[in-house]
């Protein structure tokens, strides 16, 4: 099986998430890295890029150079991943998008709904994959339970509760050192400040699980820190299209909580709840009955949670493996395996429309509002 | 130390929560049980008196009985609590209180703010205790963060987020058993469901805990089985006078939670967690500082958590004696001794108000409005 | 229902058991406090007595006089408990059982297995209830475990697990202190030091919970703080009379346990898992199948687990409660309504003779012996 | 920086252990696959090699070959894991030291001492890298807790007290399934069942933390199943050099557990205590203090956690990358730099003393035996 070539836009030396995509694209040797152009300081991302061993003609110094080097090899990257900052995603996964490479993108996928929807219709006319970064939606247990209610064994959903809440912005003297201070600032990061970098992974999660479209939505926003002008906390209500009931809590200044994302699914006969700081386990009770742990490798799990494990029951996996995940139903998609458990950009245009409207119906005091990308009224 | 005599109303044989009274009354030994209308069926309620006790002449049929029976005695009691259904407490506890007994009602305190509002005058009219049954509270737990809280030991508070959900509403094909169907009738229950009946035991201790009150509110209702009128799930968003943000869900048809009453409040320099399941501990985690466990009992603790905890540190005291902990706090403002963590009619009439408001607002598409009732504005 | 009445030996101000058996005896209105000799100082004790309502003729001020006082009245005591240290255990529980007394007895109920054998014939011959204080196996949990042993719900047991770890005597610094040198001087406990003071409760709660008895042992002694002639930390290999292997750890140097008392049991079925921290819940595994969490409060529980639960599901009943069951069994059992689960004084000979047969295993480097008392081989 | 090629022996298609050796030497990007003898069916070896991606010269069909084949290339292995079954290891180990290869054996590395002694002779001799797969100690809070250790943070450790047991051997309907038999048959697997296979990882564990050696051990070992002739359950009691007192539970079938491996380490100012199914979190507790969560990725954390972790605090990582992290150590040790947490030869046959002696000390009811092999007495 000859592995796919990989190449990676952003993730440079010191980056946040570039150490995630490495590790899981070559975790499960489908994905060799071929190519790629790290930083945004073209000699740095060069260096680095030779010193994680890339050849020196596809060390980049930027992604223009790269499209150019790339597109018209015989052996030609096979995917792209763009781990940039938020604004150059649509820039650069359009014109790699075009140029007929298969992109992942990190979220969120774009900054507005416009740019989203031309993403969603660049990747239907050249027909190339565009997936997004969801990689929550990865983990085993999780895909066990979107297998679980598509299967009818917790009924219909009546309700979805999320919490994606950390505390690690919540120190109000380190409130202006500009690693965080951006992340509140409109003018870098947009037009949200933690529902657009962590809620939305939540309300993934959400429509993700309960596999259902978020529909509408009314939000509250708190900056909680004066100094802010984006929102540090929000609380979102929501309805998704069949009449689930969903409840979203995102704050940055939950102090003591370390990565508190965590879903509960209620439905007429059964409850779950998964929590990602344990992701091993998913929580089950049938209506009426007792409390269950569903163990990651036990006997009798779905197809896509038995798939995406690849150690024996309670030896725990961890974030790293749920976006080699990714990598995994990427590499299987490419070799014309679709895997319906894959984000694609359809969900990343309406992560943006949340956002935007969220944001909306914030400053309109909670007003209810069309959650939907006009494309998909 | 003589005694107080101790009478009850409600509470009869087979009720929910008569026994967590009696217990709670009879624990510490500062009361005697002298008096009783324990039943809406006179014989029975006299029947049962007896059987727990009592003389047969304070063995009563009815409230009204009771009334006339005690109100000339030399020996009357000290002490009646109201522990009847919701409708009647107004009128059983103003009655009480005319006649200058000390009362604790059950929660909620009354129907209509208007009663609330009543009940706080002739409160302050007769000078009597007239206490309310916000008996979590009382938990040691609760209170050591309530005197944190005070001290600044997590400085000002931006956010507290509180979640009161149960699941055992959750099954439809129950739904109809009378047992059940009274609370989401709006003949019977009045204008809220679970909101009033278990979210204001959230909202109340948000308030306390943060020692401030729930100014304004924004409510999303919803009753995610069909056949019910009122509420079963329900989210609040809320701000303290202070500023505070506040969060609150509460549910009856979260199936696979038991009792999940838990709060978090996250302040300028620390955060806390305390869960109902597990009321012993108290988490605490200082800004940059690592997560701490608080334990009932460990030396140093706050002056309420040390005096309402009667066993050494590890040896759980559970809701009984949380109860109890509201006895102890009757018995010393009886004393003369008040004590300010024993929530009064204040209280009562605040959670009125907030019941009131959170339906007008859930009927306006959660239209944010004033939380307090007209006589505290 | 007339209230027996109860009077106590020990327990005086400040002591550390004293307010749970108050506690205990009390919550459920079974009992009348009704007689004491509370202090080893006569006068402190009389006037404690008085002070929680004792009336003067029957706050005395040691036991002889309480011994003389009540056995001729013809409304003496139903009950009397035995709290005071150890040492004296024998000698009043005897006397009063002597007179025709029933008696709950603190565990060690004696210091010597002849002490212990006595008591049991003295029981016997008179007649009187002796029940040994081993109050956590009257948590409601605990006696489901028992029931579901019983049943067959988890096959034979093969293996018993427990622990009593604490750490609250590792401060070396702290070990000089009288308060806690004591425990570890055999002038004053005994032969054994944290074995006999928490060990045996895990012991008890072994063969409580398997339904059978501890028939050999091997023991490992070690005193981790030099200066301590008694053992800070033991583990003991043992047999029960069926085969069950069993393995028990205690300790009192385990910082960072607070009261780390658990059981684990595992038959040829299914296992159990049960822990004092978290009292309400039960933990089973059927074989082959997904871990449960089994509730107090819940439906279908055996009659035991039922019967001793005072409030509905998820309000926890802690450590107090407990001792209150041990208190409603021994109503029932005076009331001729014996409850097989209430400890005798058979579990009180048969933990002195584990103790004295353990130590001489640990001196003979481990040596199984046998553990059983002459009277039981 | 060049990639070091890797070879694997054993790891087959549908082997527990292959697959997170791949993840683990692959992961970080440090090793290239190069060279393997995967199966004990040499064409089945040779074609999962080349599925595997592997070119077909260096698809090997047995070790031997594979010795034959990489001994004299320019482009030789730099390293060759073995991970057949446990009664090749010594054999295939030494071998591949004596030519001069790096080797990382699973475990156990031999079945005698007297084979585990030659290893480590061999390995002094050729002066290569004989590492032992304890991939657990590469937790990267294991490695913490090690640190915390080493430099007195807890004081001189007093205490050890690990359990490895989980229950997938409980089923006896399941015994003679030939995938459960042979851990039981001396015939296939030796001298002992479970203590062999995971206890050693726990002993391991308490000297690797403790930093220091096991010196003497006295044994109980159960067979729980009959028609075992091996123990599937085992308690080890044990003494470090250094005078700690350690305690080793392990079982297999302790139903209900998955894999609860744990270690608790008590010293003379705080505990520790690490679970393996929540291995991001490091409980820690100062004597006379509050117990504190360390979270792996926190600020502060010692070099070695630091390093061997790869993803922002409360992203978890799982096994596999514990096992990666044992190759980030060989990788750099191979680079010139030797890490002192890699385990190698000497704890491998330290491990085979402790079996042996464990067996005989079992055998003859629990005498104390000196736990070291002859070479290191
Ligand atoms: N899916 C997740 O859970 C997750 C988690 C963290 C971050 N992210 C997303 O990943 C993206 C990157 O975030 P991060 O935290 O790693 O940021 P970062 O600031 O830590 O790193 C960004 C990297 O991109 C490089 N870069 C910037 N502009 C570039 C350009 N024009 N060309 C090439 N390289 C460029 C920088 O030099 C740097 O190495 C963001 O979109 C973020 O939202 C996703
Ligand atoms: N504080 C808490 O946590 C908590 C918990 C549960 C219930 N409650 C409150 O306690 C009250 C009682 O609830 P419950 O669940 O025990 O109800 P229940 O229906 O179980 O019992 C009510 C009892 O009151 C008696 N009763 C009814 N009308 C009476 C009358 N006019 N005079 C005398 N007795 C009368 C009934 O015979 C019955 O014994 C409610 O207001 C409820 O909201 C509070
Ligand atoms: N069952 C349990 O879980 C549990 C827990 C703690 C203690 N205990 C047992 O309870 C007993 C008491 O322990 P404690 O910790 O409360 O001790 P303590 O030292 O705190 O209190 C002992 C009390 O007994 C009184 N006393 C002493 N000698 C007396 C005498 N001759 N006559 C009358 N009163 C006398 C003392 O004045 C004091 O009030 C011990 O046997 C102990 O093992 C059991
Ligand atoms: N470190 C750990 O946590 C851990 C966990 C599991 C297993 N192990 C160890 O790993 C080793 C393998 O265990 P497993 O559970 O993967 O066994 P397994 O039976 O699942 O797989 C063994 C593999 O080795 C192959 N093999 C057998 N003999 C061979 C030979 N002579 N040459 C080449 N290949 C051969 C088999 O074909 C098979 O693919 C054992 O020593 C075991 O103790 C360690």
């Amino acid at each position: 099986m000859a592995k796919l070539r990989w190449g990676m836009i952003g993730g440079g030396e010191g980056s946040q998430i570039g150490p995630a995509h490495r590790l899981g694209a070559l975790a499960d040797g489908r994905f060799e890295f071929t190519a790629g152009a790290l930083d945004h300081r073209p000699e740095a991302g060069r260096a680095y890029a030779q010193k994680l061993g890339l050849a020196a003609d596809r060390s980049y110094g930027d992604w223009q150079e790269m499209l150019a080097g790339e597109k018209d090899r015989n052996d030609r990257i096979d995917l792209v991943t763009v781990a940039t900052p938020n604004a150059t995603h649509f820039e650069i996964t359009k014109a790699f998008l075009e140029a007929g490479f298969n992109v992942l993108c990190e979220k969120p996928m774009t900054m507005t709904v416009e740019e989203g929807e031309e993403i969603v219709r660049v990747a239907e006319k050249t027909g190339r994959i565009c997936a997004v970064n969801y990689c929550y939606s990865a983990y085993p247990m999780v895909r066990q339970a979107r297998a679980m209610v598509r299967a009818g064994e917790i009924g219909k959903v009546r309700l979805v509760v999320t919490n994606f809440s950390h505390g690690h912005h919540g120190d109000a003297t380190d409130a202006d050192n500009p690693r965080v201070r951006w992340r509140y600032d409109p003018k870098m990061a947009g037009v949200s400040g933690q529902f657009a970098d962590c809620g939305i992974h939540a309300l993934h999660m959400a429509s993700f699980v309960c596999d259902d479209e978020v529909e509408r939505l009314s939000a509250d926003f708190a900056s909680t820190i004066a100094s802010r002008e984006l929102e540090d906390d929000a609380m979102i209500n929501f309805r998704l299209s069949g009449g689930t009931v969903g409840r979203l809590w995102t704050s940055s200044v939950a102090i003591g909580r370390q990565h508190g994302f965590d879903i509960q699914i209620f439905g007429e006969t059964g409850g779950l709840r998964w929590m990602s700081e344990q992701p091993n386990q998913l929580i089950y009770t049938p209506v009426g009955g007792r409390t269950q742990i569903i163990e990651k490798g036990e006997a009798g799990l779905h197809e896509d949670a038995q798939r995406l494990s690849r150690v024996s029951i309670a030896h725990p996996e961890g974030f790293p493996l749920a976006v080699a995940n990714i990598y995994c139903d990427l590499a299987d998609a490419i070799a014309g395996e679709a895997r319906d458990g894959l984000p694609g950009a359809e969900a990343g245009v309406r992560s943006m429309a949340a956002v935007h409207q969220a944001v909306a119906s914030a400053r309109d005091k909670g007003a209810w509002v069309d959650a939907r990308p006009p494309m998909f009224r």
